[in-house]
């Protein structure tokens, strides 16, 4: 009996192994356990030129150090989601880009958009990829280009958010706990009576999004307590998703089906050029998270910054004497001050007088710009857009 | 009769035209209607920093179209004073600069500063030059970087100015009729009850010189009818102008006298080195004009400007609809208006939200500066001198 018993206690032990050894080489069957990254960056960054242009939009410029914003995003979670696992979604003109800036993601996890149909296709088309290797993975979407000063907190938040997700019906949102009632920002509003707690942390079930409200609305946000900033930052199963998608947004819905058969064939390229075409061009937030009722939110305070302008540069960034953010090799002062200047070409750039402006050269332009005129950058990108002779400084 | 009469008349032909010719290469001669020029070319140019450079000041840039303001200043006089009669005191450095831009002028005619010591040295040796050439001879002093936008009336008050100085007696200013309480000239009050007329013109005698005005002070000399700016242009006798010197700047006066026997001679050159030495540092206007007594001014009006800051430039150059003066290839402008904007290099120069700024890209250099501060710019070349490392942008 002993032996019997010490030969089924081995067969346990092999079976043992064996089913681990099926989870880790097993995707389909290790889901529960599984998180997917998927990184939005596809935006073309209009706001930061001229630093960034057309060819190098914002998320893949080192605004803050010596990794790019795409980088920095892919190292924040490489703990709790290894590069395998990383998908990206940009501009098929930027492919080539994200593969060399991320080697260690798989090719096979880079997609290029053959058109920009904003944010709903995306998350589609990411939730029916992964959703084919990993029918029950969660995935937790994150924008390329926004700056997260405490990670390790971030990471706390995102596990939150996906232990909540678990569930397998609720989309789960991050909320930044707002510091001033910006106007820039999109709004989240929680209930403040339905609340979790998941991994130590509180998740709020949300009332409603509220779009970029006026200076008065968002002081009567702040001041109400219960509304946070939408960080754009989303975690969810994709069957969850795709489910909604199938009730908000059918039409998408559709080209998810019609892609799915397609995935690993060789017609999987053109299945998702037809996917893009047959699209309608709609943001996640306004297409599902304002629609779907089982919406939840984790609150948070991770240093977060959208990066949305070059006044978010200048606050980032350590200041002279005189509040003036000086990322240039030379320049010379004259009763000027708060202001950010930046350029590489040994120009010595002198300012008179000057106050709360970006002063900003790069090698085909010069920028002088008030701070905080984001919208102002984005009026010249649209100029530069419509005029054939100055198409080549965007 | 005949015979001899005819001969009589053809000898006095002869004797007539020996006469002339006399006249004509004998300056000694014929000075009492010579009228020099001495062009004052040695300003370093701080405020129209960086366009201009040590090595390249404002009076040798082309700031308002093809010929630099040095060769528009000669250009102007022409028909009054030919090249030949032209003396251009400059700094040694620009010595070759000058004959490079007037070619037409005499070599001996230029003369190089081993120091600058400000006008009253150089307006000293530029009169015992031509005092040496010319015993009678009225000089005409001008400096080199100013822009008058009505030739031909300038030259009618210099020959009003000519006509008064011809009594050898008397030093003549220009006088620029204002045309607003300016504080960045200086003035001069004339006597209503003096007046004289030459050449159809009216001549005042000066009561006093006055500095630069506080703006209250210089509405007071608006609305008092009888003040004048000071143009910094002179008209005077050589012999006039160098016994003033006796009275007034005796140390001055002194060194002209050890210069004047070493003129011609091959000890010229070391001389004129020894006069700038010994000189004092001081200007004409603060040695001589305020303490002589015999001082007169001719009024007028023609296009003067002495272009002291880059609003000038801004202000004498044609707009578009938003009040921008745009000297540069390429540009786009979002909400900014009353701005001056030169570059030559290509970039793009964009703006966004700025007003009544210049912005002047150079290859060394790029100035963003309040359009009226010249004081600013004048600091900002100040600690350019200062540090070692950015003199190199000078």
């Amino acid at each position: 009996m002993r032996q019997h018993g010490s030969w089924a206690k081995s067969f346990s032990l092999l079976a043992h192994f064996w089913l681990i050894s099926s989870l880790i080489h097993h995707p389909k069957l290790h889901s529960q356990f599984m998180l997917h990254a998927v990184i939005m960056a596809g935006g073309s960054g209009t706001r930061f030129w001229p630093r960034s242009t057309e060819a190098h939009p914002k998320q893949f410029l080192n605004i803050f150090g010596d990794r790019t914003m795409l980088q920095s995003t892919v190292d924040r979670i490489k703990n709790l989601i290894p590069s395998e696992r990383v998908w990206v979604i940009t501009n098929q003109r930027y492919v080539d880009l994200v593969q060399e800036q991320l080697p260690d993601v798989p090719a096979g996890n880079i997609v290029g958009e053959p058109i920009a149909k904003n944010t709903a296709p995306c998350v589609a088309l990411a939730a029916t990829l992964i959703q084919d290797q990993d029918p029950d993975a969660t995935m937790v979407v994150l924008p390329a280009d926004h700056l997260v000063g405490e990670p390790s907190t971030f990471i706390s938040i995102l596990q939150t958010a996906a232990a909540k997700a678990a569930d397998g019906q609720t989309l789960v949102t991050i909320g930044i706990k707002p510091s001033h009632p910006e106007t820039g920002y999109g709004y989240i509003e929680f209930n403040e009576e339905i609340s979790e707690t998941h991994k130590g942390r509180e998740v709020k079930k949300v009332n409603q999004f509220r779009e970029k409200p006026d200076l008065e609305t968002a002081k009567e946000f702040i001041d109400s307590g219960n509304f946070l900033w939408n960080s754009g930052m989303f975690v969810w199963k994709t069957s969850a998703i795709i489910k909604e998608f199938e009730l908000h947004l059918p039409d998408i819905h559709e080209q998810i089906e019609d892609l799915q058969p397609t995935i690993g064939s060789e017609d999987q390229e053109e299945a998702i050029s037809t996917f893009y075409h047959g699209c309608t061009s709609i943001s996640i937030d306004y297409g599902i998270m304002e629609q779907a009722q089982n919406v939840f939110v984790v609150p948070g305070s991770f240093g977060w910054n959208d990066v949305g302008s070059w006044k978010a540069v200048y606050d980032l960034r350590s200041k002279d004497e005189h509040g003036n953010v000086i990322l240039s090799d030379t320049s010379t002062l004259a009763d000027s001050s708060n202001n950010l200047i930046q350029s590489e070409s040994g120009k010595l750039i002198a300012l008179v007088g000057v106050d709360n402006m970006a002063i900003v050269e790069t090698d085909k332009a010069i920028l002088v710009c008030e701070l905080d005129n984001s919208q102002g950058v984005k009026k010249v990108v649209n100029q530069l857009r419509k005029d054939d002779k100055l198409k080549k400084y965007l």
